[in-house]
């Protein structure tokens, strides 16, 4: 039996987003912006006789951490460690999906490519319903800009060549599968109008404001989010919140600076990784 | 005046690769894999009115830079650091070029994307003659696999999903633009049989295996080269030579196990970065 092997994945704050339907899951995805984080999931994969699934601790239900065992023919025992709530915008099953790609390549020495493990991770976390466009940005890393939607072989990202300290502060779950299970064509309008403007000014302040934008635009902003908000930016910060959770997201010390009791990290250069050799 | 800005740009070994001719300098560039190194060159970029640049504390003549400055219509002191040896395989001229790209956009607020400056770095690379493939692998980190030549609007790049330590041991230079300026048809074919090989099984020691094929087949192997690599495999290690320089590099403590004086390093998973806020 192969060894167990441990992947890191950096979270991702979603800004702005499409919601851009193809003919397969590989070509199904969203164009969109936002943050990768140093704040991240650590996921260790130990074949096994049966799979079992968890997440700091406690088992879960994940599909598609599911899908992507099954797509590379593996039974695991996959565990993964986070400081990032599940739910509330932070792509942690995409993260999930992306680790366990990763991780399971290495431990069972399946041979494929870094772009392969990412379409099969992209796939899964489409058709599970859970994400559109966090494993990309995860395998990207850095301040993505997702500018066609779909797998690396469809897609194009580019990126904010920007680093900054990110802090964050969740009030609370919105669900992914109720938000772009439904008609999202004004959505899209708006995360085709947010992308538009970053893409003219590829910087952060850009990225944090056609955020607030496309909260608004889309109508996604609650109203808890929308005062914490409110807060940073009446500190002289920069904050939006975190599609799709009711987190807020902010830049340097902004949520500190505002009196919240905020986590702090910073942007991930780097996209997903397996950890060094144990 | 604006302040000063950084950027780390990580070394590339290349491992083999091919020589693909387009339009213009974009589409121009070359396929092939290789290693982007924890050892990389840091580039210092402070506005002036005279453009200067060095490189360890001595002034340098580096096209390359001119060429990334001349597009971002800068004028500026350029200061760069690094442990590795010019013109011996490990994309010093792409990480200046890039490094240069990235903290002149930062310095000078230049408000262009990371593709935007991966393309004017690439381009100036290309047209400088010093580099074809480098500065897309250092934009890249990982275990860059070059699938399509050009910069990131025209190129494909994928990955060996895997990371290790890497020693290098440099026994003199070669020169780049008499290499790739003369027929390369023999030289593509080599790297396009090598490039094959990996995409059928993306992994380190087929990397390793490939790239020693291609200095073979290329007619780029010197005898020098040709020993250690030998002293290498003879102490079960695995070690190839760098395109272009008088250079190997080994997986592990290939070298050091061989008797070699080597450097070590690592795999760097990102691509090249701003330095955070000063």
């Amino acid at each position: 039996m192969s060894d167990d092997a441990r992947a890191f994945v950096p979270g991702h704050v979603t800004g702005f987003f499409t919601v851009d339907r193809g003919d397969d899951p590989t070509k199904t995805g969203s164009r969109g912006g936002g943050i990768a984080l140093s704040d991240g999931v650590s996921v260790t994969v130990e074949p096994a006789t049966e799979t079992t699934v968890e997440l700091n601790g406690e088992a879960v239900e994940m599909d598609a951490v599911e899908r992507v065992l099954s797509a590379l023919r593996a039974e695991a025992h996959v565990s993964a460690e986070t400081p990032l709530p599940l739910g509330a915008g932070f792509g942690v099953s995409g993260a999930m999906a992306l680790g366990t790609a990763l991780a399971t390549n290495a431990a069972l020495d399946r041979g494929l490519s870094y772009n392969e493990l990412v379409t099969i991770a992209h796939g899964a976390d489409v058709q599970a319903g859970t994400g559109l466009g966090d494993v990309v940005a995860q395998a990207r890393g850095g301040v993505p800009l997702r500018l066609e939607p779909g797998g690396p072989q469809y897609n194009y990202v580019d990126a904010v060549p920007e680093r900054a300290r990110v802090e964050y502060y969740t009030l609370g779950e919105l669900s992914t599968p109720d938000v772009v299970g439904g008609d999202t064509e004004a959505l899209t309008t708006a995360g085709e109008r947010a992308l538009s403007m970053v893409v003219k000014e590829p910087t952060l302040p850009t990225v944090m404001r056609a955020a607030r934008q496309f909260s608004r635009e889309a109508e996604l902003l609650t109203d808890d989010v929308e005062a914490v908000v409110a807060d940073v930016i009446e500190a002289d910060g920069d904050a939006a919140m975190a599609m799709l959770g009711e987190t807020v997201f902010a830049l340097g010390s902004g949520l500190t600076d505002a009196g919240y009791d905020a986590r702090s990290c910073a942007t991930y250069p780097a996209g997903a990784t397996l950890d060094s050799e144990g």
